[in-house]
């Protein structure tokens, strides 16, 4: 059902946390791995801010493929689909950002993510994560929607007094200053990271182009 | 005549339900498929959620081709254009994105779809099925149209209550969660998977570009 | 002159009628065929509706072009232009559809239309007639500007008991339901249907490009 | 001085006829023919419908190019800039369609325009020229701008009842039906057709390419 | 300091007039010359009208390369950018034309720019200079921005009447009709015109390309 | 936190100074380069102005690479994206353009930014720095957050009358007039410059296209 946690743990499948006008809801955040040319999708009626903040979390990953077992190449042959469904609703904001990171990170290490987590906080080009708006109804939404562990970015700490005492027993709240903290919780494993010598692949990567064509002096086995 | 069932099953021709201010209505959704290079184009003046609609079953789609028959690398040689007639109409909703998976496998695959059958509901790119508005007009729009099977989100079962009982005694409702249900429904058949190991067609695809371009290294039979 | 029918049969001119609020006109569409990449361009204050109903009959063209003796390939290598004149006047909807697809295909073949013909009715992507509005008032355009045969969609005959008795004496109505029927009126004489077996061609054309590129495992004969 | 004739004939300079709200003006004409891609660039503060009057030029003279002496494949190799100058006065309307097709055909062939010629007219793919608004005021203006012959369409001769005399008088006034008719008029001289087999010079491309990509097969003298 | 005089003749950094309601002011151009693909960049809040006179000043200068001293090959790897600085300041108007030919053609040839002249004049595609408004305010401004010598189109002298006389002593006024008289006085020095073939120009090109693709007809000496 | 000066220096992140309605506020600048084609990616609800000077920020970067140890062709080979985070507020104006120089510079070398740094200024295409607005609340801002320096431009040193003394105290306040002062300042250590002769690299890059397609004219060693 629609406003509750998953069923199963799913790559690609985040749970962010929506504020609204009346209370806080469930966002389901949905990524696709296709073959392609590394375009990135995004649907849902989402707002420019929306946009850019999947913008903002795409560029992170990529900066940062290494060291989450992603060869970055690998960019450039995948397109990424991202949605947020109930496609009626406008969405907008930068509060799913880390969510963003996430299901990315999800899709392009094939790594399940936890269905009974959710998050919330703007990213960074650097991974920090920034404050947000609407604790309480997140909060609220959470609790409500079955959810048992939620990331909320450390600069919202001060906000956790306004939040009732049965919200905060029934929820495991999980402060994090940085993306790679909220990935550590929210992935069923920790990509492994994989040497990346940028200038030798560019070498090899020259040298398969250079075979292909037929290059006589760059293929000296002829 | 529109506003009726089609007389024959054909390839991509589907009939979605519409809801509109003046009651509900057949949404007859054409598919076709052209040589062509990826591109999806969409006509019959719709709106931008159900063009998003569209982007997102077509992503589902790509992301079980082999699932459904289709070999990926397809997508890649043919257009595909979705038309919603009578062109001066709007239209918009997420609500005929199961009808939109339809038409899609319906056109890549060859098999045509049943033209007994109308569909409602939104697809997410896991292929689940959301919920719709409008429950009542679209039966009774289906039910005037000649049209025998309904199927609709589980989520709407609830709200049968209030659908009069000749309605649901002259239709079969068939509740669905996950969009391949649908399928299995509404073509006349469903398509046989098929394996696709992508590293193997990926090693392919290169030997046959390096042979092509007549390289002596990667072609060792010269 | 404009507003009277042609004064001979012209490849790519078409008589569509139009319904305005100072009563019907004669609308002159003008297509051309020009050495391209597959381009469509449209031109003549065209509103969205309308440009869709060009995309829709030139989709049709395409899924029909052996049928229709053209072969599918030539659309990569021509643009069509269709214009409609008075560049001034701001025009729109979809019922010129049949008219879009008869002058594509007429400048496609090389086959002249008939210019004591005119046509209403919109198209869809399988070359369905739907009904339009104004009947009335085009049907007095036509008669006024000249026109013998008007073709008219079969859902709306039944407006004709609306026509006085003097416009349906002066005019042949052929009542179609698909535009296979349009073409067979509207064209000088019917294009001859050509083979084309897709997987054939498409070996063919990778032969030839293997050729093309020095291939010596494709190219047998070096 | 801007508002009057040219000193000398100019290739691609044409004198077209503005109609405005204080009354007519000489509209001046230029286009530059540049290395290029076959695009078209045009600049000047023009309206969508002039726009679409010089889309519309373009396409006519690109569709009788060996008539105009003017090798097809010359469009591919060009970009052609038309430019209205006093670029901050908005310009708009169709009327300046023949006067476009003049402008390209004199950049394409290299041949002068005639500085002391005026002319007004749209005009259709197929060079048809279509009647305009404001006669009266754009031959005043040319007969104050020292123009000495007006190219006008033939469906406006029926305005010039209401023309004053010394008007008609001091102009010579040329009634065109078609655009052809018109460069008759206004390049110093008419280029010369060639002879374009559009089969054969395909062929002879596909095999310069061939031998430019070193295929044995096609390069036989290898 | 801004609104003064540059304290050097600099490449590519033209005075320019502005008008606004408040008075008269100098307007900096600065243009960049960049490798890169014949790509034209704006910046600087430029208005439709202004962004056009670059576009028109653009195509001059290549219409006149080989005559500047500029192959016309050069447009095809260099991008030029143009910036009007005091970005948050909206401008607009064609009368920076010939300050834009003058921009282009220093950053092309490498000739500084004397930067003790300013120029207002707005430019055609044949490089005639047209009249501008704001005449006396521009002149002020010059004036009190030290510039000594100011180039104005010959059709503004008639409103030279109306400048007070000191400002006309303190000037150097030169009338301009045809931006090529602009540069020779803004240019530290004139370009030398290079011989050009274009038809011997494309033979070569070719011939190289030919050679690139170890074509064994199109390279004899195989 | 936010609104806090950096805890440690680093690539690529720079601290502007914001002016708003409610007062100045730091604003962080992020810069990544990514492998890629040449692009430059703005995300952080930046309004037209300020995306114009990030052009012009990266085409003076552009045209000082050797100087700044950058080879040109990194340019082809990298993707820029700035994001200027609180990805929900507005940003917009001229002035953060040296923190952009300084933000490309630093991700292009690798070189980090002093963290205790701030600085304010619009740039040309030049490098020139022009005055901005709203010094005094730019310069509390600074104060507040703890930043040490601010470099501001020399055309807004007459403004440092209203600053308070104790701002003026507690900060190093630095005027430039030219950007290449500010990187002097702000980068940990300047970059060496680099040889670039333009034409040798030219050449070298041809042959080693000409060898790499097998071209035995230009790879003589065959
Ligand atoms: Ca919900
Ligand atoms: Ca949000
Ligand atoms: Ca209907
Ligand atoms: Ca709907
Ligand atoms: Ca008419
Ligand atoms: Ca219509
Ligand atoms: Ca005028
Ligand atoms: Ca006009
Ligand atoms: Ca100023
Ligand atoms: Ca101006
Ligand atoms: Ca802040
Ligand atoms: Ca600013």
């Amino acid at each position: 059902k629609y406003g509750l946690a998953e069923l199963t743990d799913q790559v690609g499948v985040v749970t962010g946390l929506a504020w609204t006008e009346v209370g806080g809801d469930l966002l389901q955040i949905e990524a696709l791995r296709l073959p392609g040319k590394g375009r990135m999708k995004t649907t849902g009626k989402l707002g420019d801010v929306m946009k850019e903040s999947i913008d903002a979390a795409s560029s992170f990953v990529r900066s940062k493929a290494p060291t989450l077992g992603v060869k970055p190449t690998l960019f450039e042959s995948v397109d990424i689909h991202v949605h947020v469904p109930e496609g009626a609703t406008p969405k907008d904001g930068p509060s799913a950002g880390i969510a963003m990171v996430t299901s990315i990170v999800s899709v392009l290490t094939g790594i399940p993510v936890r269905r009974d987590v959710a998050m919330t906080g703007e990213v960074t080009l650097r991974g920090n994560v920034l404050p947000i708006g609407g604790l309480k109804e997140k909060l609220l939404a959470a609790l409500r929607g079955g959810i048992t562990t939620v990331m909320i970015p450390v600069d919202n700490v001060k906000d956790l007094r306004e939040i009732p005492d049965n919200v905060k027993n029934g929820l495991e709240l999980i402060p994090v200053s940085n993306v790679m903290d909220v990935l550590k919780v929210a992935l069923t494993r920790m990509p492994e990271a994989i040497e990346w010598d940028e200038e030798a692949e560019a070498a090899k990567a020259a040298q398969a182009a250079a075979a292909a064509s037929g290059n006589p002096t760059a293929s000296p086995a002829h």
